[in-house]
């Protein structure tokens, strides 16, 4: 086996979701990943927990969604079985990523109803979701698969714990800040507040990679104009060079370059879909491409996103508004060039070189 | 998709498990067969069950079971999802049969110990163990992966309905009688009694393929000598020509050509583990050959099983005692040729031909 994914099964066991004796935990891999589930029954073994590994497959999804329609029930056997288990292990991987592509939609919108509660319950636990390296995402982000795994083991074996230091100084500079400012480019001129709200700095736990520090927006107070450069993936198709103009916190005009009647879909699932739910900014540095997986491009280095859409509750403080959607839609800015980020007027990062880094004067 | 998978799976929802509406359904196959979980998906969907596929992985297993040692609690989240599932659906298959052959059998032990609540509840629901062809139970068969194939949708494909009334023939006749005498070969010729036992008809439910009848012998009623000429796997080894004496329902004395000292260690490990716990006469002529592989071996046509060890429950009448032990071990007579099985004197088979089939007299 690669030892690079004994590696990447340690880092899930002891970084991302802290393996106990005792714990019940449940490992969702897509069958090709069979070395991966190995590698953690093996570490399962050694610490005294008790590993389950359901098949995720996409393939057998699709037959299911196919043929069951639009009726749905929560499946009673998963939700006591999720309401025992201690911690979750999810990996997204698998031959090709288009396996659900002929699912209608209401239908996947249906069984997601239905399997709201075990969602709950998953996110009530501690949990990782992380990538293998599989042919489908290669192909996805149109790498090799030996260098889409060359870069999936760089971006997910970070020393996390230099990576948390380095992205604790972003966290404090943004919790001591009203108002953010964010330009790129010619087109992009964005202010909004996070007065009030809450910073959070993810290193790898929840989402492995991690590599990204993220507030809350205050809801009505977005203003301007904004271009994400770095296509957004949305049911299998790419929406690209997506153009949205806020006032009042609201998109109040948009376009898109290609696909873009599913932006203003999107925009119009419900009124929180229309404001600010999240700014992120993208400080993992072994993430340097569009990868066309949202796990990996939001982390990226020298970008900045935003997303439309529920807010974490987490981020938002007790006398703001938390924005509230059945959508959460990631777009990305790239920093990298001609752009700053300015934190009440001070220029914190500027060409994707952060204020407090080598460079930066 | 090989069209047989889709008719496997039919087999299964419809004849062997009965699948109902509403139904929370376990399948447990490994990663290999995901065109089978594909199948029962689409199955699943149309008749509004709800299925988790288990991924088995006899790799995983190997991991897990070397690291952890001989210490294992039984997993609380699986027997609270065990305990709401409805239906289980259990495949054996994979790339190779031998994957857990450096597990020490203490550990192996343990661990089935831990996890005995889990069988139980299992035990108690509507359940189907079947096979799916994969290269390694074609290697233990001596086979090519497309012959065992063949022979393994063949063996389960049959028109179960009609296999059903062949055989309850054969049950009819064996709860009629109270004296069955085996006679095969020169060294074969075995009496027992199965007064105020219960013959079971097992036409593809529970194993698929079905394809025997069983029943219990009465405890201290075996008397005679017998040679099994069918090879008997223990722990991936093969213990060929077994040769048992019984006077009193015991084994007083034993042989084999091969690996003696295994058969030896199943006879010691306690005292029903000398004594009869199942008398079983194959009835499944689409299984012709030996695979190495119980759930096809006892159902080939032409043959007569004894278990050493534990017998069914259900198979015991109230007035007689039940065989413990914590083994229960097939062990396989050709009675194709040569051979012969009386019930209270009357021939009712000879080599292999029944009393109720053309060609007997």
């Amino acid at each position: 086996m690669d030892p690079r994914i004994r590696e990447h099964a340690q880092t899930i066991v002891d970084h991302s979701v802290e393996l106990q004796a005792g714990d019940d935990v449940v490992i969702q891999l897509p069958p090709e990943a069979e070395d991966l589930a190995v590698a953690l029954y093996e570490l399962c073994g050694e610490r005294e927990a008790s590993p389950t590994w359901l098949a995720g497959s996409d393939r057998a999804a699709r037959g299911f969604l196919l043929a069951a329609g639009e009726s749905y029930e929560t499946p009673e056997n998963r939700l006591a079985f999720y309401e025992e288990t201690d911690v979750f292990i999810l990996a997204r991987g698998g031959p090709s990523v288009t396996e659900q592509s002929d699912v209608p939609p209401a239908n996947t919108a249906a069984y997601k109803r239905a399997t709201r509660p075990l969602q709950e319950e998953r996110l009530s636990k501690r949990w990782c979701l992380t990538q293998v390296p599989t042919t489908g995402h290669a192909q996805l982000a149109e790498m090799s698969t030996e260098a889409y795994e060359n870069f999936v083991y760089d971006a997910i074996s970070l020393d996390w714990e230099a990576q948390r230091k380095f992205q604790e100084t972003m966290v404090t500079l943004l919790d001591g800040a009203d108002e953010v400012r964010i330009v790129a480019g010619d087109e992009t001129d964005l202010t909004l507040s996070v007065a009030g709200n809450t910073t959070l700095n993810d290193y790898g736990e929840k989402n492995l990679p991690g590599g990204e520090v993220f507030t809350a927006p205050v809801v009505d107070s977005v203003e301007g104009e904004v271009v994400f450069d770095i296509p957004l993936m949305r049911q299998g198709r790419k929406i690209e060079d997506v153009w949205l103009s806020f006032a009042g916190g609201e998109v109040v005009d948009h376009r898109a370059g290609r696909n873009e009647s599913l932006l203003t879909e999107i925009l119009n699932t419900d009124d929180g879909a229309r404001r600010l739910g999240e700014l992120g900014i993208g400080m993992n540095r072994a993430i340097d491409q569009f990868t066309a997986n949202m796990l990996f491009d939001e982390k990226m280095g020298d970008t900045v996103h935003l997303a439309v859409g529920a807010a974490y509750p987490e981020t938002v403080g007790d006398d703001n508004t938390q924005n509230e959607s059945a959508e959460h839609v990631d777009m990305i800015i790239d920093m990298s060039e001609n752009s700053r980020i300015e934190l009440d007027g001070d220029v914190v990062q500027r060409d994707g070189t952060f204020v407090f880094e080598n460079g930066f004067a």
